[in-house]
């Protein structure tokens, strides 16, 4: 009997870098898991690339895909949608791969109800002042739009308690250590491993 | 208002290498646990030491020692008792270090009802067959010995679902990476980490 992957979940407040981790995570040769790449309705930012970074997509085309119940969550964030497409997702995981998500809170909140067992990491800035420093210091954005990202991160900062783990990203390599230990040690964790090891012990 | 250690409590069935893999651990430079020294009856091994590898006690001190309550937990083994001393934990907990035991399973069945919150491991070999050989290979046991405790390892593994994790102990340096890995994702676990953070929110 294979062994399904393990869904994992990276999820945080905006602004606080859940990107730049993933791709720091992704880059490491020895990385076990598979990145399942986000649909979403918004502009590429400079250097995003299509089928890379995101697929993007109308609008129009989106909400078809809704319709049709492909996607595994979706969330609509300032003014933008994004989502996750759900075959790649649960045909990995047959495969007995790992696979990683990264997403926004209300998408993760979806995701939740659908994969109970899955690992849900929830990454917070090392406080909310530096939160709003890394947002301001982006540059790209009027004083509205940062008024509106802070607020919501405090709302999303109270939705930990549906979060598994809590990562501090104080340095994108200590996020990304502490993200990796985790899956180490969720594979460790008795009620996933259990059953193969009263196997093993009936077959003495 | 600083938070406790985390109590780490490594066990599993005689002969899969709890010691070896220990030692491994406190050998490594960057550690930053405090090991809590066993106590114990039986007679030192070759090139064991007291004070280091275990306190070794007559076995009139250790009945006197669980007369006064001094000890956290104590087994009986093979016909020898194994025991952890109760205030250099409680105390080393309190100064916000993390508390590292290594110890028989009957142990940390009693450490797990005291302490409901510590970090539970159990160490198994890679197979059964395995184990017998390398209790057989130690080399300094009679069969009456080696049977006894190849069936107090199956009943040991029965026992696995009073763990949090499961490590396997295909090699020293893995198992250890694989302990290292569920320290640094426990203290990432949001039951642990949220009140910190839900004071950082009322603190903006």
């Amino acid at each position: 009997m294979k062994e399904k992957g393990l869904l994992i979940v990276l999820s945080g407040p905006s602004g606080v870098g859940k990107g730049t981790v993933r791709k720091e995570i992704f880059s490491q040769p020895d990385t076990a898991f598979e990145y399942s790449i986000s649909m979403t309705t918004r502009k590429p930012r400079q250097g995003e690339v299509d089928g890379v970074d995101y697929f993007f997509k109308s609008r129009e085309e989106f909400e078809t895909l809704i319709e049709q119940d492909k996607l595994l969550e979706y969330a609509e964030f300032v003014g933008n949608y994004y989502g996750t497409p759900v075959d790649y997702v649960k045909q990995t995981l047959n495969e007995g791969k790992d696979v990683f998500l990264e997403i926004e809170v209300q998408g993760a909140k979806q995701v939740r109800e659908k994969f109970p067992d899955g690992l849900f990491i929830f990454l917070v800035p090392p406080s909310l002042s530096e939160l709003k420093n890394r947002i301001v210091t982006r540059g790209t954005e009027t004083e509205d739009i940062i008024n509106n990202r802070l607020s919501a991160a405090k709302e999303e900062i109270e939705m930990m308690k549906l979060y598994d783990y809590v990562v501090e990203n104080d340095q994108v390599e200590n996020a990304c250590d502490r993200i990796n230990a985790i899956v180490v040690a969720e594979h460790c964790r008795r009620t996933r491993v259990e059953p193969r090891y009263l196997k093993m012990l009936e077959a003495e």
